[in-house]
């Protein structure tokens, strides 16, 4: 069995030594390994995956042991996540995440979709996966916020993705799910931060234009950058032509980010990553 | 009513302006405009949208009769294209064009998905789109290619879409179709031409990967180039983590030159493209 | 002899017709013809190479009288152009100007480069092009900026490039010049505005940097974009790493515009760039 | 002091935890460390800047001790190396190491230009570098390669830079020289191997160029790769054009991967490069 044993602490001196010295007593072969020292701020960050007679247990036991007293450890299996994702109307995304799951190329169960609108419905059933209607029209943000909350509830899952999801989520939301949420920014952040960013990156008459995927914190597209990509544009495009050769981008950088998250491979830190 | 007059000639002095005059006679308003003169070769290249009350068969004889005898002329309907897809066994491209079909944002209506496998039924029928299976298991190369004349024959189309079809085309079958004929190739052209480009990038060693979409003519992978793109990899890839980050460039280098096609803004010039 | 005639005018119904047609009548060969038409605006741009026996005052005089009154045309010779260039104390932008000029590689003749340290002084006489010391320390910002005035007074030149020029410009420079400012600012305008944006860019954690050529106006950073482009960090990159990286980017960019403007590419449009 | 250790050995059960057991014993402090493992190759490869009171004969044998027996160790300083640079006439790529190293950004001693043209003579000359002129005109190729060994030979060096070098090496000019030699080559490799890479492309009609940094090796333009880069291109391209807009892509990739060398984070591994 492989596990990713997964370490954020503060630094130490021989913590290479230590860490990999338990886990040749445990008689575990390492299959990859990735370290990350920032000495400005004294952080030490781990991931590595080993392979072997895994005891759980014992070997968290004895990792917690030798390292400092505010890391924190994890031991993932390396098995499908349950992910749900949250849509509105757009189908590049979600599609594309559709596509490879349907292929088996997505490491990740797709447990539901929910949407504020029921455009995505047709496709999402296609593909056999729940699609939940939760209608944001005529009711107030806060209304719709808790029939969203109560109908991701009713999923067990380890990660939202917001594949286009286009709300303002309140901090209430952010905080009802320990679970970590990845969103998809159609812009190049910190470029055009809130509504409509083509329409604003057309204004300004930007020769690039690209996406972020980012991690969703309190607030609103201020959270740990995952992943960023960009695209080359210029004075022939519309707004709409910038959209769309946009969506190519996004959807690319969602997928990346999500990959990487499914692989355990992103470290959170003072609201950047560590992508190990 | 939008027409797009399409124009290729060997140069001559004063193109501009006799076209145009042209135009202006038959009250045409020009929506977009764009010509490429390469003065060493003598050769004249011209994409024109025009509105207004065309008179198709009169503006085509005026624009000839002021335009040098070798010169080709189109006058194009910028209604949808009917297109015809052959694939092989991988879902990404036809997955990408399928989502995008569904939208509405496809400039084509999909007249049928062939295939010299069945993995892609299920994917393709849940959009609604006739999938055609002709089976290349257990018959010659010949043979396969006969059926797949006849199975390609039942179908109108203006354009024929590679989407990872994984088998080479014989002279035969290319001269078959007087259509286009777009693939995709899984590299960036011309390095690694020929099977398992990814196998040959791994050994190769390279730090960048891409993807080619070129015309279909005899010479295998030897096509007229329509749209490249690359993706960064490194050593701790394997070939296969190249083959899952080339799929990401690869549908999006098919679907950007299909759009191309699709607006009729691709020139074929000396086994080179020019794009107006 | 070749001249670039460019035009900015608003749009009028047979524009190209009637301005081909004075280029025809005038005898003249087009050697290379771009226009951009923008229906929302109503504005037309065009950019044509003529060559030929070119009468400046006649064809000049011709083509206004067919445009709309608002017309802005000019007849520009293909000759090198006069440069004055402003800098502070970094190398590698001045350096790689330098380098291109020495080789003939750069259609200008750089006539001063004026800076407020005098760090830069040794590398440019090297290349016994005139180094102007205009010390910034010790008096206030508009002491500075009379003195800066003055000294770039004394030069004949049509376009100012700024090469890493890190003082902010007063509203009355930027009036006092009535040529051209270009300017490299080192972030993905209109990201990290201001100070240090490698900093800034650091501390947001972004995954890629930038660098943007625009012209000046009187608000910081916010002009006219004529150039971008992107390199790619991560976790493991300090804000000075960031910095070493995007030196390389901020001389391309700077470089790319103004090889632009060089050629009389760039047309400026409501606080935008269409480059033809 | 800081030294780098450089591992690159058969893969063994424990290596991590054994050296780092060596470096904590030897009470040393690890600023930086990365490995990587092939697993199918069964090869290891670390390189871990360590800082403190380094006993570099006592650290070397401890360390080889412990490895297999294949195992190559070398523990560097992080001292500036001595280069050479062999050019020909361009100017892009030696003029911005010339720049970088007058600005003190160049971790290395530029101890001689040797170039087979005497183009380069004055704008090396500037920088107070001694430029050898190995004039390559009227002789064969032997005698010319047999003088230039005699004028390398001169000079205590790491490393060659061939900063577009523009002649074909023998083996036995490769074999004379145990240092490394990098080489820039003017395409996106292995596409356009040999000459004239810009009009090869330029013929072929791609629609992205690029440049490769590799290490020589008997087979031209066949070394393991370091870095890559690319620019995209289009039809109104001339080859020179080309060239032109490849010379930037060829100096930062070139920089580039002379950096990674002056930082020793190169392992050279079955024609390929693995880079930590």
């Amino acid at each position: 069995m492989e596990y990713r044993l997964l370490i954020d602490t503060s630094d130490a001196k021989g913590l290479v030594y230590e860490i990999s010295k338990v886990l040749y007593e445990h008689n575990l072969n390492i299959e990859n390994n990735a370290e990350f020292v920032d000495k400005e701020e004294d952080k030490f960050f781990m991931r590595t995956v080993v392979s072997g007679d895994v005891n759980k247990e014992k070997l968290l036991e004895d990792i917690k042991t030798i390292l400092p007293k505010d890391a924190q450890v994890k031991l993932n299996s390396v098995a499908k996540k349950d992910i749900v994702i949250l849509a509105t109307k757009e189908s590049h995304c979600i599609g594309d995440i559709l596509i490879k799951h349907h292929s088996g190329e997505l490491n990740a169960n797709i447990k539901a979709v929910i949407a504020n609108r029921d455009t995505l419905k047709d496709l999402v059933q296609k593909f056999d996966i729940p699609f939940v209607f939760v209608d944001s029209d005529n009711i107030t943000r806060e209304e719709h916020e808790k029939k969203m909350i109560e109908a991701i509830g009713q999923f067990d899952f380890e990660l939202i993705v917001l594949a286009k999801y286009m709300r303002i989520l309140t901090e209430n939301f952010v905080q009802t799910f320990s679970n970590e949420i990845l969103n998809i920014h159609h812009s190049f952040l910190p470029a055009f931060i809130g509504a409509n960013p083509y329409k604003q990156a057309h204004q300004r008459g930007v020769k690039i234009i690209g996406a972020t995927a980012h991690y969703v914190t309190n607030d609103l597209d201020e959270g740990p950058i995952i992943a960023q990509d960009i695209t080359r544009v210029d004075h022939t495009f519309s707004w709409q032509n910038m959209r769309d050769a946009g969506r190519n981008v996004e959807k690319v950088v969602l997928s990346n980010a999500l990959n990487l998250l499914l692989k355990d491979k992103v470290f959170i830190y003072k609201n950047k990553t560590v992508i190990l």
